[in-house]
């Protein structure tokens, strides 16, 4: 069987039902699908596009395995013809898009596909899947990176993630975003993002005394010994761990860091701060997890608490005060006609678009214009091709390459736009040429 | 490369870290852990036990890959002789767990583990993640079907959900929850969870004209035409679609339901209806979707809309109000003795434990009683052996049944428990024994 990911059979059951229409038809000509997000979640100033990788992988291997074709054709829906066509299908199109880490805004389309309708049609449920998940992420983080400034910041949040591959692609969009690391093993495998780790609860409790446990794991991994000391009492273990530091140095072993993880964790480090100084150990870091997220992690900065870094975990990796985006894949145009929706509420700009981006003097971003693909604005073109027939056209950027791109791109977002909290919106203008279009699609009759 | 759900490095990098230590003091006595909730999220009376199935298949199957191993003996953190453990490394172990579809409160323990302390670590992390995940969308979605009383529920949120797993997974424990199908074409394949489907407003807008986009719809799918009727005037769709349902029915083709999907959903329902019943229509059906929970339901249901099935996704998928659990997977026994963590706000009951569950005479959930394993007490013990040495005890059963138990269990919570905020907590008592047990175990010195 194959797995979840890979599956064509990740989709919702329309695609299918849409494409055996098309195949009767023979609606089968070219096809312009973009994505892009309706509004911003409230609070957020602005996005940060990822899941590109992804996403140009998946179309890339997109095809129906013969498990598939034979549930298809066994279950009821599908005539022999119409599976016989899925069997043949692949993607062929092309794909423009903002490179990931670009931070972009509503109505500004990220991802364009231009295919034949049943490929463009088939590609939406796991193309939406992927790039709204990892863009939620990725935003999410780049708020934490924000409120941490310099300090150490680590993915921390594979168990509560919302499944396998939640775990491993938001390893992926935080690392993308601005964190440091992650401790999810098989993202550094894959894409080399660095590890981090300290020990559990039942490592402690497993050991008769919290000080036999500090001191095994330091022994057994004198490279990076960092403790967690909130077991039983924070302040006594951070006290009993003084002389078994002088113990270890003997052996040239030193104890790294700390870890905090239940309590008032400003409170805590304040208090183990002092302990570790006063007993001669001023370079013991404090590393505190728990329940962490942006505001939390700026609160205990802005209180100055001695900590040095930080693992962030569920609240980042489920995006959880804004769990899900208001985007969308819509087709904007078919057999070289125009086409928007108008749904109350979700109407779209029509046509091929693209977004320039003008920076002032100082390199900042100053505004973008959404317009028609064949219009030109001030500034930069933010979507590029990135596919063509099917293939990609260069291979992608290893992933550390994508952060620093990204790290380039938030630093230079308007100040205001760096707020936690809401301010003005960043100034998106809609060309003329789109609103003409717009009035043109409106004026064809249905 | 194995998939993401299949890989022994989907953990966390601390897992491997205290696996070395605990290779090299030679500790491998049986760990007992027991993975449980500590608070119900706010506003959640009860939860719904879920993930179980996928638990087991992740323990039966837990591996390391020759890639996996390759990588860790290179990757510099881990000694020849901690490797070549690990590639020797099964589960073999013992669990027991309440069966999917149970409610469950605070405290109480739905899954325990029996093994020696290697593999009981290294099972935590996914333990957790798939544990919690199933259990979150099962307890979101039976609130969704106590909103919907007898509507058809179906989950449409695969596009939403955090990637390809909680796609498939929130499918899964949806359908156990009470929904009636899925979207989700995998989840079908793999569970036979019924499937249902309409159209996208993409394969309204490829066609020159919106009553042909219905035509060609229906007669290619004669038996399952749900009409999405909102793509550019709602009412004007439901006047026109009249005349070709007269036209299709001389075919023999019915349309069976119409979809509205933006607005007021309501107001167009009723107003659909309206127009419907006048034209000679009342057998068409209305389903509805776009943006519904569990409140959202309650409300148009309330209101007597007359809708007949809801499409529900994203904030179900995602449980967009509450989109994590408070929950662990803790140590409670090693090598014979009980153990338990302290932390403050974070301590946890030692020992193995038991939930016996008291009905009242109607039948009803009364009151829950947590003791030792070993203690008897009033009611059904709810924690039953489900794997011995590693392997299932016996085949697991089908979703279908699966469902049916959870529907029967959930009838029987006390009527208060199903008001969607929260009420008064279910009476859970901790037995004497269970407090007895927690002072012995503090007054031991660590």
């Amino acid at each position: 069987m194959r797995a979840a990911d890979r599956s064509a059979l990740l989709t919702d059951l329309y695609q299918l039902t849409m494409l055996q229409a098309y195949f009767e038809g023979g609606m089968n000509a070219t096809a312009v699908f973009e994505f892009f997000v309706r509004k911003l979640p409230p609070g957020r100033n602005f996005l940060v596009a990822a899941g590109l990788e992804q996403a140009l992988d998946f179309l890339e291997h997109l095809h129906f395995a013969a498990e598939e074709l034979d549930w298809l054709a066994g279950c009821g829906r599908f005539d022999r013809r119409c599976v016989d066509t899925l069997a043949e299908l692949r993607f062929t199109g092309d794909v423009q898009a903002m490179p990931e880490g670009t931070p972009f805004f509503p109505d500004e389309p990220i991802l364009r596909v231009v295919a034949p309708l049943p490929e463009a049609q088939l590609a939406e449920t796991r193309i939406i899947n992927l790039l709204q998940f990892q863009t939620l992420v990725a935003s999410k983080a780049s708020r934490v990176r924000r409120a941490a400034g310099d300090k150490l910041l680590v993915d921390f949040g594979l168990r509560r993630a919302h499944g396998a591959e939640a775990g491993l692609l938001s390893a992926r969009a935080s690392y993308l975003a601005g964190f440091d690391g992650t401790s999810n093993v098989l993202a550094g495998m894959r894409w080399g993002i660095p590890l981090y780790g300290t020990m559990a609860h039942s490592f402690i409790q497993a050991h008769e005394e919290e000080l036999a446990a500090f001191e095994n794991f330091a022994r057994c991994h004198p490279q990076a010994t960092t403790l967690l000391i909130d077991t039983y009492d924070t302040e006594a273990a951070a006290a009993a761990l003084l002389p078994l530091a002088k113990k270890l140095a003997a052996d040239g072993i030193s104890i790294q860091a700390v870890r905090l993880d239940s309590g008032d964790l400003g409170e805590h480090a304040r208090k183990v701060r002092a302990i570790l100084d006063a007993g001669g150990e001023p370079r013991i870091r404090i590393f505190a997890s728990g329940n962490l997220d942006e505001y939390e992690v700026q609160r205990l900065v802005a209180a100055g608490a001695p900590i040095d870094g930080f693992g962030v975990g569920t609240r980042m990796n489920t995006s959880a005060d804004r769990p899900y985006l208001d985007c969308a894949y819509k087709l904007q145009e078919y057999a070289g006609a125009a086409r928007r929706k108008r749904s109350e509420g979700k109407a779209t700009w029509p046509g091929r678009k693209q977004v320039f981006r003008r920076c002032d003097a100082a390199g900042r971003m100053a505004g973008d214009t959404l317009t028609l693909e064949t219009e030109s604005a001030l500034g930069e073109p933010l979507l590029r091709a990135v596919m063509r027939d099917g293939r990609r056209i260069k291979a992608s950027p290893p992933l550390a390459e994508v952060r620093e791109y990204a790290q380039r791109q938030l630093a230079v977002l308007p100040d205001a736009l760096r707020d936690l909290e809401a301010v003005a919106a960043y100034p998106v203008e809609v060309a003329e040429p789109l609103h003409e279009l717009a009035r043109q699609v409106d004026a064809r009759k249905h």
